[in-house]
């Protein structure tokens, strides 16, 4: 096994990789096995048609009888891949793959890809209303913003499941857990910090909202035309929303304003950010370069100006990745029997994450790895907790 | 093991049946295993960003590095499952999954059901059509007549995969096979038998349509209102079709007048037959009595009456079902890569599924056992095999 942290990817080959993904990553397991004809007139007829008038006379029961109530379903349109872009549902799949393993690894949850051939919301909306008695949940994934925050609002209303988008929530939730880490690293309060972030996609725009619901002040969010500010023209619903509750010093211009004494930067943006930029943060900046595979500033330049450095890849220390939360988040839901997946739940979250790491605090340990064993029970049992909470 | 063709179902209670299919009967599966950051880097990001990014380039890669292209969609609305009829997509789960776990079984696909809340064949198509990236094959299930011909028709032409309703097809090619190894039995010549198919719903169409491809001249069709045949007011496009093709002797009246004297009876009507109009078939009658769970007749009254009967249940010798078939034509569908399921492949599989039973035929041995480890393999050449003709 190798060192958590260490710059093993770039050692990774092509063969490697290819071969690992030859035939897809997933397959259907059968339980109980299909051992003889005893074993097939009870899974499937005659025997079956008793489990199936039991649930048409009582709906209640497809939750004790089937695999959907429990199944997440991974659902994209491939328009915002990775790092990649609008490369289309065919290749989008192996991530929706990747991500479904991770649910079965992580939380011990049935997950499939649903990669759709749908440009509109309303397309993907429809698709997935008929769709719906086939699973128990919905993780929206790598759908480009502005039409991921419609759609997660749409489903949320729709679906009488719980729904969420990894991208936005999961990233958001992770961030949040980190900026704990780190801030108790440095011996600071967390809602002291003076944030940037960059970038108003999809992870953008729920850190953004994120941090301020955790009482964090002073968030400034910078997109490709500048610093979001009240007043801004020709900006969309959720941006108008965002700049309403954010820049409290009225900064105008771009990421060189936004960014001159801040405590931290996350980056959430496919750009580059340049040495010159982070070297006018606060002292004991934190740094969170988190665009993948390619992170805003390489860290060991960033860490010429930082204290904490934190990326999404896991090349690099304090891997700072949505996978960290969403599998406990969705796995909480699921065992609550949610409908909804709260404001509450994704606090409660990244507290959890956050409390997994400080046993071993450290500026390269700010977060837990999300192999670590420790971080879905944490997670979900917070989910859970919070799913207490009637108000 | 319970040797085959026994009465066990009967003694088969409740409780060993909701126990068995507690929490649903199937489950994701990964490969490889994720068992450490290495793993973690090259199934998921940032490995798998090589493997979307080539597919993005090269869509042909998705048939290699995904699951999707040897994926078969078990897919319903719920509106004739089984012999319980339109109960619904989410009580039609169980059923769905049990199929899928048959195709796992039976021929190492993967298989996942889609039940979906959809009236109409324009939904259905609709969803599908988005989608379609998702998987690699479609094996309609329990959709009623006569929408599953229609919808059937426009999948077939809109998906670019193979597409076939099992309740007709694999029912039908099932039949055939059955067929062919009663005439065996009582050596005559399948072509020779005079046939009533009672019932003109999925099932009953295609198996209808499947003897006359197969060059049986005298096949006659019964439905609720009484023989088919050419001229009869209100009768839906297939019916008309079927009507046109049928019923050489232009016999009026009810299944009293069609059955009289007919060397065949194929119940697939979910209608009970009385022993008496058993008793007017032709001497050395076959009786092949499908409706699940309750035949058309009990088989012990039948063969009062008929040298050889078969029924669509594992409790009694000669089970004609659709899983004898669907599992090696889809996966000779895939291994071949076609995009169509041709009558060619389907009387291929019916003669393959009949050459297995050969060696050991009875009366009470007309095919194989579903569980057969023979069947599947010889299906799938026999459909490979036919794949190669282009005509």
């Amino acid at each position: 096994m190798t060192a958590i942290g260490s710059r093993e990817y770039v050692q990774i080959g092509d063969s490697e990789i290819f071969e690992a993904h030859e035939g897809g990553k997933l397959s259907i397991g059968i339980s109980p096995p299909i051992d003889g004809p005893h074993a097939l007139s009870v899974a499937y007829t005659p025997g079956v048609a008793r489990v199936s008038s039991a649930i048409a006379r009582d709906a209640s029961l497809a939750a004790r009888y089937t695999w959907a109530t429990r199944l997440v379903a991974v659902v994209t349109n491939g328009t915002a891949v990775l790092g990649l872009g609008n490369i289309g549902p065919a290749a989008a799949l192996p991530v929706m793959e990747g991500k479904a393993a991770l649910f079965k690894r992580f939380a011990d949850l049935n997950a499939i890809p649903i990669v759709l051939d749908a440009a509109s919301v309303d397309e993907i909306v429809e698709v997935l209303r008929r769709l719906r008695p086939s699973f128990g949940a919905v993780c929206l994934e790598d759908i480009a913003a502005p039409d991921c925050f419609d759609l997660e609002e749409r489903l949320t209303s729709v679906l009488d499941c719980p729904v969420m988008h990894d991208d936005q929530h999961g990233t958001a939730v992770s961030v949040l857990a980190a900026l704990r880490g780190a801030s108790s690293v440095l011996g600071r309060r967390v809602e002291s910090n003076r944030v940037v972030v960059c970038g108003a996609g999809a992870a953008g725009i729920a850190t953004a909202r994120i941090l301020l619901a955790a009482g964090i002040k002073d968030v400034t969010v910078v997109d490709s035309r500048g610093v979001l500010f009240d007043g801004r023209r020709s900006m969309s619903a959720v941006k108008l929303d965002v700049a309403a509750q954010t820049n409290p010093h009225g900064i105008r211009g771009g990421l060189a304003e936004a960014i001159r004494d801040a405590d931290v930067f996350i980056g959430l943006s496919s750009s580059i950010v340049p040495e010159s930029l982070i070297a006018t943060m606060a002292p004991q900046a934190i740094v969170f370069a988190l665009s993948n595979p390619v992170p805003e500033i390489h860290p060991h330049l960033a860490s010429r100006h930082a204290a904490i450095v934190g990326t999404g890849g896991s090349d690099y220390p304090n891997q700072i990745i949505n996978t960290l939360a969403s599998p406990g988040i969705f796995r909480g839901a699921l065992d609550a029997g949610v409908r909804f997946i709260t404001d509450r739940m994704k606090l409660a979250a990244a507290d959890a994450i956050a409390a997994v790491a400080a046993d071993a605090l450290a500026f390269d340990q700010i977060v837990p790895h999300s192999l670590d064993p420790r971080v879905v029970p944490a997670v979900t049992a917070a989910v859970v907790e919070a799913a207490r909470f009637k108000g």
